[in-house]
């Protein structure tokens, strides 16, 4: 075997290990709709004293839940119907919604991390049996990753930590500041809103390719 | 003067040339909202034979201008009120929706260029004095930067090529294959859609960064 075979043997070898490299980054997406989580005390509230949630459908991340239960949530200027509620029952109500949601209720919530509610946007809750007036709780979701402890070390990050996800497909966007969430309780996937999801065009299932960003841990 | 202080000016020096490196990279953004571009005939069978657009509001780029005049616009399972009329009048009509509008109307509207519509995605108009079903002419607007000649001198960039444009921000967005269109009628801007503004977060008056795609022309 000459060396001319030996290099480009070597090159393909090298290509396909790295391609290999790219793969261990790959993070599956799920697009979050708008959503509400409810405190067992706010549930009884707007659903009847006693009442507890209903599972329609299990969700990705393990233990939680689609409720069957539904609310309507409004604002100011307008309000959004059939907003579903997730289970189980949390600690603190929270609902999150896009930015197209925000503009068409007519409130300006912050950007927050799941269950940072403390100073954000208020928001009326409606169900079948009463409403809520909730004088914060209203959150656009800081985009997020959930992964296992074994993920994060697969991909060399941590807890807290912020990358990039870049998307592919054909409207290209790279998310430039996604949250690393890391639990044994988790698996593996970004969540996007919808306005992230309809603003580069996702179809079905799809994956992005997480990016350390230098400097910042 | 010793070597230190050299040295600090130097850096000093360097690090401005570099950032007003990255100022001629700037790129003003604007967003369109979902709007109609009308032929002459089309308008006339909307608002009445002889009609002609009133101009409400100039827009950025020269010549354009927002008129007076909005349509319903409705899809099979959902309908859009008061949406904007862009004159002047054009050869064609075309109808120009996000994401977001899109899964409200029904439709399925491919990414393309303004301008090449055949293919498609049908739409129906609505107007005071008749309506209009287009087989084509509903589009989602592939992510655009007008510029003149001179600005394509600037960045190195010429009409046609794909380039990046990065946000800043709150919630950061790189927005991966952005047309570049060069006219010494254009006026320099990009224009995103309000999927791509409110997945970005983007707030009043902002710009981007351009930044070339290595390998491709």
């Amino acid at each position: 075997m000459n060396n001319e075979s030996i290099q480009t043997i070597v090159e393909e070898v090298m290509s396909r290990l790295s391609a290999g490299t790219e793969k261990v980054n790959s993070v599956p997406l799920a697009v979050s709709a708008r959503h509400c989580h409810v405190s067992q005390a706010d549930l009884e509230a707007l659903f009847g004293k006693g009442y507890t949630l209903t599972k329609k459908a299990d969700l990705s991340q393990p233990g939680q839940f689609a409720a069957n239960e539904t609310i309507t949530i409004a604002g100011p200027r307008g309000s959004l119907e059939k907003v579903r509620i997730l289970g189980p029952a949390r600690h603190m109500t929270q609902v999150e919604v896009s930015r197209t949601d925000s503009i068409k209720l007519g409130v300006k919530p912050p950007l927050r991390e799941s269950g940072d509610i403390i100073g954000s946007a208020p928001i009326t809750l409606v169900g079948p049996k009463g409403s809520l007036y909730k004088k914060e709780g209203l959150i656009i979701a800081q985009t997020h990753i959930h992964m296992t402890p074994e993920d994060a070390k697969g991909f060399g990050v941590e807890n807290g930590e912020y990358v990039e996800i870049k998307v592919g497909g054909e409207r290209p966007v790279t998310f430039g500041k996604v949250l690393v969430r890391v639990s044994s309780r988790y698996k593996l996937e970004m969540h996007v809103d919808t306005d992230e999801a309809n603003a580069s065009l996702l179809t079905g299932k799809q994956a992005g390719e997480l990016v350390k960003i230098e400097g910042i841990s």
